[in-house]
């Protein structure tokens, strides 16, 4: 609703349109009246088209709040696609971020989950990321303006829910400012993974098909070169999910810790040896 | 003491000789009695020689606990120097390491400051990193090993215990593992912050002495540009401490938000300005 509000500020003085999805996500009994009253506060705001998706939430392996985000995410999409948006703003705000950090330090896996949500992808806009949820329901409260709260934000069985009270319990325990400090945090994490992602491009381009000798693996840096075999492995097949640290290190001691040991067992049905004449062979 | 008894076990096996140093901070009353009889349990393990140094801890401004960790570093390094020491062991554990990487965290301030202690650097080697500190309590206590709890542990004003509060309410609100997650990421930083500070030493060398254009400057990524500006910027003269993401972004800008701004003044009273002829000047 704050971003809805804002949009509508927007649109009264910048000379461009803008509509609004409700996705309705069939989780809790009534949810078609929440997304039908939801509808009608943004049209009161002056948004034009507002369209109301239902959705089927399908749990697919990886939980409940994934599948409803990847329903959520398809409808944005599929309206997006419809109405001809050039751009789908998200209502993400400094707090979304902070938790999606702090999610992404207990998993342990690096920089990129690390990095939170980008402000600009593809067509995806998050204009709030730097505002704080406490000051979006401030200015709601201000403008006179109603929103939901959706029952389910309270829910502790939900992983996001326990991670908004962790930046809460850090905020306690360390002081204020917590959550833009993580956000910070993942600003420049971002801009470092992305140099090294982009490093990792040019090192594989640069190998070209394997076999490879250990030498030229061993020019890169040891933070390229585990993004390296991560591309090395999911491009002969490895599902991407499926390559972990523990494969990426095997790989490396080939490299680095070399005692003639056997081949690295890797996702995928793969196997990587290193060869009597110093190479590296994947297959 | 955990890591005492561990290099005492060693050297019974190992044929390398390990002595201690037991530092007295001098900061409670009756501390000198309480080194001496750490002095006293250490010994009882049998290391040799056990130097118990009584250093003098001048606030400097950073705050008690920094100001005791230098007068601590210090003291060990004149030790080391002394006995002709090979290797300095630090008894960091895991906890220890977690909470680092969650107060890099809340600073806010980047890879490097979320990459934690490591565990080579120089003399110094961190053996106990990947051990919670309940298994060096474990151990000490199945060896029948006394060890000393300093009260200043608890004692809450000192950010460090409010870390090791924020590291068990991370575990208790997102499940357990956090601090070996901790450990992981920091791990991971610590390498991506390696190879980042090496292309961004490569940098400075190749755009050798300014003025320098902008298109050089702009053929790196952003995440090597921002260490390239804070290595320009200390080389002219900026204090370490003193030069923010504040000061970097706003360098940053003179190259990819141009529109014609004045200089961008910087600590050690530097300007950095972008010449009509598309080049960069500092002085």
């Amino acid at each position: 609703m704050a971003l809805a509000e804002a949009v509508a500020h927007e649109q009264r003085h910048a000379g461009w349109r803008g509509g609004a999805v409700v996705v309705d996500h069939g989780l809790q009994p009534g949810s078609d009246e929440v997304a039908e009253r939801a509808a009608g506060w943004v049209r009161d705001l002056g948004l034009d088209p507002v369209v109301v998706e239902r959705v089927v939430v399908s749990q697919n392996g990886f939980g409940l709040e994934a599948a409803a985000r990847d329903a959520r995410y398809a409808a944005l999409e599929s309206v997006a696609d419809r109405v001809g948006a050039e751009v789908v703003l998200l209502g993400h705000t400094l707090d979304d971020q902070a938790e999606q950090v702090l999610l992404g330090l207990v998993r342990g896996s690096g920089a990129r989950s690390l990095a939170g949500m980008p402000s600009v992808r593809g067509l995806v806009r998050r204009p709030l990321l730097g505002v704080t949820r406490v000051e979006c329901r401030e200015s709601l409260t201000a403008e006179g303006v109603s929103w939901w709260d959706d029952p389910m934000n309270a829910d502790e069985s939900f992983t996001r829910v326990r991670a908004r009270h962790a930046v809460a319990d850090l905020e306690r325990d360390l002081g204020p400012g917590v959550a833009q400090a993580l956000g910070r945090s993942a600003d420049q994490l971002r801009e470092d993974a992305d140099a090294l992602d982009a490093l990792a491009d040019r090192a594989v381009r640069s190998l070209g098909p394997g076999p490879w000798p250990v030498a030229d693996l061993l020019a890169f840096d040891r933070a390229v070169r585990t993004r390296v075999w991560r591309r090395l492995l999911t491009t002969a097949g490895a599902p991407v999910g499926q390559v972990s640290a523990r494969h990426t290190d095997a790989c490396d001691a080939l490299l680095t810790q070399w005692h003639g040991q056997g081949a690295v067992h890797a996702p995928g049905n793969l196997r990587v040896r290193r060869t009597p004449g110093a190479e590296i062979s994947l297959d």
